[in-house]
């Protein structure tokens, strides 16, 4: 069979042209899933074959439709989609899940057990036996399992970690990450369709605010400065109209060395949109980068006049970060193309394993699993010391 | 035949579902190329399925191997290309044309000749001539000739137009566009192949940027203006290392009604990236828009606490722009979904076509082939100006 | 003897025409004696007139001498400045007290012993049994006690009080507030005069960076939200090189009516400059302001363009503010000229009390002995706080 | 008689404290002179000392209160002024002119007649040959007299100038610089007393926005470029509501070298309140200043990281700008601080004066008469190119 990956391929810098666009099949029918599906056929290696996109089957060919699949692959169930396309020659080559959270284990499952790849939407699971599960699957399977930290996708955010991890800005001191979103203030919204499982424990989990974007805010923090969080203490809040979960959550954390920090996440904070902003400060200098004005990364070397760095070639940007460039400085890319990131990584992860190939280490920067695992207990750890009065627990 | 739009559709605000993708054909083989089939793919209505992407046919065939097209689809010359593409069943509804300007007149003919719609780069030609032999081609034919102003379609232009065009900044009396990039200020930049021939009068026309973002520059102040520009003086400089075409040029203007303003391009204003603004001001208010932030659109009315809107949905973004938003406010957007949104309305106005369809004129923004002409008149304009020592010409 | 204010003065919004200058001492040798000494000077309301500038009566008469002070009004101690320029018929009005921390309480009760106005830096005093003693001394002899929470007499912050207070905002759901600077991290300024008894406990207190900005913070979020501080739970850092006082404090805080909120100092956040950030968030809206952008207040009512208030006349500036302003919107004013408003604010109070008058309390916003106290116990709440572990302690 | 300056002063970068403070005079009763007043006490080199502010004697003396001036130095006229404080012992060492601008050069004479030192508004006259009668006059008196160009005082405009002149962003190439008001916007305003004499020509002179803010831009783009302005073309607009001189002027210009830029000033602008912007571009790099946020330089150097400095102590910001900083970065300063400056140079360039001292040139950046000359030059090329159809001046 035809190599995806070009055989003299030595994971080098540059991503590769493949052979040929994977198929991916998309699992869940919401807005989330219209935006990763438009950044993988953008990325330009992925085709859109395929979809579990209601359990209703003619919603699920209404839906199928707008990514113009045929209806014999316009599935009704996840379990009949993995089924089915395992067995197809032109079955998809992985799938990407982005139903509510309680249904992310069985879905996962059902594709590991068929052999196709998995990009899962964050928190993994809504319990850490199932994350722990997970792992031990993928890693017996030796299958590709990505986990949609899509901020640490960002060329910028790429160059930060960079910028930390070379020592640029000293020993890192200070952490702090804050996720701080308005769009859960007008009470209407929260009976929307896709609204209302968030605020559900049976489908969103222990949490809401925490476990949406408090473990985007947890992912980046560590990506960005390289250190795992090893304690944290929390407590949830109800800011706006009343709801069974907490649209807010404040804590303090540690991460590894002892390093302190303070994490925010909220719905009810007018004027945050995006509203995500991560800032590492070290012995020698510190950076900044704010979801909102993606494009800049701050890097502040104390002692001299501050420095922003913009996407694009050249002018201090790494040559690992030049790869996801598509446009030049200053004609802005955003989020799609951060989720193209990913699902160009996340390409050539699954063509490498196609390929019979293990990438080193140090070619991908795709969160993992593991990484979706680490976010699991994060949830759990804040909903423990929140009702233990804020106590440290640790990760 | 299945229609491509909805048998009921009635041109309101929302873009249908079409019920097939469209198929798009690629003529030019550089960066700009890359840049709009990623966004057409993302766009969900195009499918990438001929190029002719070299003269070379080994080239254009490694060129093709980067869009997964088959062998047999790429073509070596674009003739070739309108001809066979014309007779196959399964042929390119469209082509976008994004080859070196003097390419242009030629390709574009050889499509309309074959009943193919077009997407052409501008400046539309190299000679007034030319872009008034297209508009009457186009107008004869009925085809769709689209122009690719790439910047009237980013969702806060669309936004700041239909505020001045409201009425809301009083009448207009100034306006400002300028265009600074920096990227020509290193000598070894203009012996690169995709720039070489921007400095070329033989293939780039009588002017390098003034014809290259000048009419970019031009084409935004009128478009958010609503007023065509009646006349200009200009005055053209190399302003960074010697070459055979202006890097630089500054104009004063008139827009109709009197309306006075300036327009400044130039490639050599160190720490201008993207560099493009408009500011239009009124009797009452003005807005400002800026490329390098180009999600937040300033209105000023005099009086009132400066506003900013911002791009999403709701917080006084209007429905007509609202159907070009892909993700929620503070997620950012960039240049690839303003691409993508040209590619959108192309693909409604193909649809339409194609399914004998005229759309009002209210409901496209889409640059057409006249846009194009144009920009053409501003070239001769800015040169027969400079030429007389800055005299006043009219458009 | 003559009125210094007018003498049917009505107190309504614009400040009077006082009579004379008036005459401020000054207590304290460093650099933020000259910087409210400039203030109170450009006020127009004051003239320096005395000083107490260092125990050694050369160096008094050296620093005496940058005001342009006579050498017998240059004196040696407190004790014998409150003495003698209470006797004077030309003593001073009032004094300024900007010694390090553990000589205000000494200082400031001379003063008030000689009847003699005073402005205090904060904190007030390294202990709250003192403090009380203040505010009582205050109370008994109806003097006039000012503390210098200089960040509330900015424009905008007063903006921003006015708003929140109005409800234009909604009901306070959350307060946050971060003093993040950065000029401790390298280690050889910790070894400047005016540096080292910062950190040293004998003269700094319990703290070093809690008690001298995170009291600043603590005071703007209570002024712009209007809600005390009730609670709080504290963790302390060294962050930086090894020194004996916290140089970083985070807090989770609990305001009247159970508003949670979050604060934070550092002096270890390198590129954060002035680095005072307040947010205010509520159930319609919020405000932000950011000290390094003073003139600009974000104001954002949900649902509706994001608004930028700035300093000046009209355009949504409220008329309790203008009165402050100094020059037009868009003419940036900064620290002193906040500084400047504390002086005036200072001089309509003594003015006021040497008139046998009282101002209505809506009339001056200027920050008093019992804000001074609140400082204090927050400090010790802090403390406390950070030595059971984080345990919630009220204030 | 006692020296002013330290008697073995060398005039190395830091400003001398002065054995006294200097006398100002004020000749102009309006708000200008109002901010002028306050900065020069918050300089602490002066004291307000007497004061023409009224030809009505009442209103002299009213406003002269509030400056605390004793009645006899509130004058009716500033030839009575010039004439008795030549005469006192205490009498004034030096004015400033702040009344409309055809009574500067009178005063400015009878002030020189006097030998009393001046610090005159810009445009200096409103005729070319009374200019260069002050030019010559001061000359023979050896005098100091100081143009109000006072955003050339900005601590970051400072240190912008002497980065260009280092040669830093290489050899400069482009030069552009916009004033960009609105407050001229509502008609009501143009009643306003203060308002009214701008727009009468027998007031103003030939201009009104062009020497009003046009010569602010041109000095400060050539006090930051070190180039003088050579040649200009100019075209004058009435963009608002009819008035008798023009409220909006467009130029293209020359500098020395033959190096091209444009210079934009109007007072129809919404949203644009200070508006003031420079931007030099040169072979290298670029800086860039706006006066809404003076407190930051961009420095861009090609190819490098963007760089932004920030005014205060060290981190890039030049000894020569350290002298004129009074609080630490990130603790703004603005319009009064640049004010401020000017008149600590003034006071400067006085006590040499009457010490008889001359400061080497490189030590002061005041703007002297001879530059207040080159705006009058400016104004009446602005003009002429105008009136003959933007046809190419020389200065």
């Amino acid at each position: 069979m035809t190599k995806i990956l070009p055989v003299d391929f030595s994971f080098q810098d540059d991503f590769p042209q493949l052979s040929r666009r994977l198929r991916l099949g998309i699992v869940g029918g919401g807005r989330i899933a219209a935006t990763q599906a438009m950044a993988a056929r953008m990325s330009n290696h992925w085709d859109i074959a395929a979809g579990a996109l209601s359990s209703s089957r003619s919603k699920a060919r209404a839906r199928g439709a707008e990514w113009f699949l045929p209806n014999d692959r316009c599935y009704g169930s996840f379990e009949e989609m993995a089924r089915v396309e395992s067995r197809r020659p032109d079955g998809v080559d992985a799938v990407m899940i982005t139903t509510p959270n309680h249904v992310h284990f069985d879905a996962a499952k059902a594709f590991l057990k068929n052999d196709i790849d998995v990009l899962c939407d964050k928190p993994l699971t809504n319990d850490c036996a199932q994350a722990q599960e997970l792992e031990q699957e993928t890693s017996q399977t030796g299958l590709v399992f990505g986990v949609s930290y899509v901020m640490s996708a960002f060329a910028m955010v790429r160059q930060a970690r960079e910028i930390v991890l070379s020592g640029e800005i000293g020993d890192v001191c200070q952490i702090h990450v804050e996720f701080m979103q308005d769009w859960m203030i007008p009470e209407d919204v929260m009976k929307a369709e896709h609204v209302k499982w968030r605020l559900d424990p049976a489908k969103s989990g222990k949490t809401s605010c925490t476990g949406d974007i408090g473990t985007h805010a947890a992912h980046l923090a560590s990506f960005v400065s390289g250190l795992d969080m090893t304690h944290l203490r929390s407590e949830m809040h109800v800011c706006g109209a009343p709801k069974q979960l907490e649209d807010t959550v404040f804590m303090m954390t540690r991460y590894e060395g002892d390093v302190p920090g303070t994490l925010m996440a909220t719905r009810i904070a007018s004027g945050n949109r995006g509203g995500l902003r991560v800032r590492i400060f070290g012995s020698k200098g510190g950076v900044e980068w704010d979801l909102e004005h993606s494009e800049y990364l701050k890097v502040n070397i104390y002692g001299r006049p501050d420095q922003v760095i913009s996407r694009g070639h050249g002018h201090g940007v790494l040559p690992k970060v030049q790869r996801l460039v598509r446009t030049g400085r200053g004609f802005p890319e955003g989020l799609i193309e951060a989720w193209g990131n990913l699902y160009t990584e996340f390409a050539m992860a699954v063509a490498a394993r196609r390929d019979g190939l293990t990438p080193p280490q140090s070619w991908l920067d795709l969160p993992l699993v593991q990484d979706g695992s680490k976010g699991v207990r994060f949830i759990d750890a804040a909903v423990e010391s929140h009702e233990t009065g804020g106590s440290w627990v640790s990760l």
